[in-house]
């Protein structure tokens, strides 16, 4: 059952206390949120949230924020996280465009970007979350010497990431054009739902790390 | 008819005035070779020298260097230039773990890497043109700002190569997952033998450049 546009996902959402509609009054606060001042790890585009509370589950000193705009997906990552009583993960109902504005500079240590829509017309590049304009944002908020963390099945968005990310200044490192016949062994464990489908049916994963050296 | 072991291959070889067998000599003098001081571009390992007397013909003004230490296919390069009776390039028959030798600092302004072997073995890897040992020669020898272009159609060394010179301080652009099928239009232009044969049959070419930024 497709959950667009049923009027009770809203409702449903807004009883769980792991979800925030207004993560920018935590901007700079984020401890208080969580309690202790592990470092933030924040996964843009969360989807339905597999790859994000398995993390959570394996590495319980380090805080996860999913972010994701879309109702319909998110209710499954923020029941996921409840039913698992995951107390180091929160969820932002929240348009990746303003990531800006819910961090302070060096808040968030590293950022994960799983199958982000291609965007695969040339007039929508903007809207790629590896664009330029989006990385000016994730510099922001990123701790130097922090990394972004990509994976994608679409091999146009993983070059156009390459490019973009080379150009703007972060160290690329541990590409893999086939994560799955690699040796990236913890890499290839944490699977997000599409991936899951992806590696079913043989396709080819590519991910990248990108090193945000700071500004020169 | 392969030309392997072929004594008379050498003595027609060393008929060319093209062909430098010891060009150490020329260190820092190669404006003396080539009697002006246009800017030098290399191709390390050249193979039968389609790639680089193709780019010697369409650009007159700048001068042209293919290395290559296996004779029987470096002779089809030489007669190929001297055919054409192009003046800005000449061939060195030349191991290029030994490179750094040839060039004062600065000295080339662009090193071509046009499918070479992938060595696919890892213990092997030492021994493939972009492992992080012959970086640092071809930094010896670039002049900073200067590039590296490479072509290949092994997803492996590719793979490799991304890392190892994001590793080493160059900075990566217009990388291409598929070159005939990209925006590329004159790095599709001009093709080795290789690459010729790979494209009719439709396999995928990989390419990026790579720009040494200098030590910071």
């Amino acid at each position: 059952m497709r959950l667009r546009n049923k009027p009770w996902v809203k409702d449903e959402m807004r009883t769980f206390d792991n979800l925030l509609e207004e993560p920018e009054t935590y901007k700079g606060r984020w401890a208080e949120w969580f309690h202790n001042d592990h470092p933030i790890q924040i996964e843009l585009g969360t989807g339905k949230g597999n790859f994000i509370t398995t993390l959570a589950e394996k590495n319980p000193d380090l805080n996860y924020l999913g972010v994701e705009v879309r109702e319909e997906v998110l209710v499954y990552a923020v029941r996921k996280a409840k039913q698992k009583n995951l107390e180091n993960i929160s969820f932002l109902w929240f348009n990746v465009e303003k990531i800006e504005q819910c961090f302070n500079p060096g808040e968030v240590s590293r950022i994960y970007l799983n199958f982000s829509d291609p965007w695969p017309k040339s007039r929508h590049a903007k809207r790629r979350l590896t664009h330029a304009s989006f990385l000016e944002k994730y510099k922001q908020i990123l701790l130097p010497g922090k990394e972004i963390h990509m994976k994608t099945d679409n091999e146009k968005l993983f070059e156009f990431s390459l490019n973009e990310l080379s150009h703007a200044g972060f160290q690329l490192k541990n590409i893999t054009l086939d994560l799955h016949q690699s040796d990236y062994m913890e890499a290839r464990e944490v699977m997000t739902e599409y991936e899951q489908k992806f590696v079913e049916r043989g396709m080819k994963i590519y991910r990248l790390e990108a090193a945000w050296m700071g500004d020169k």
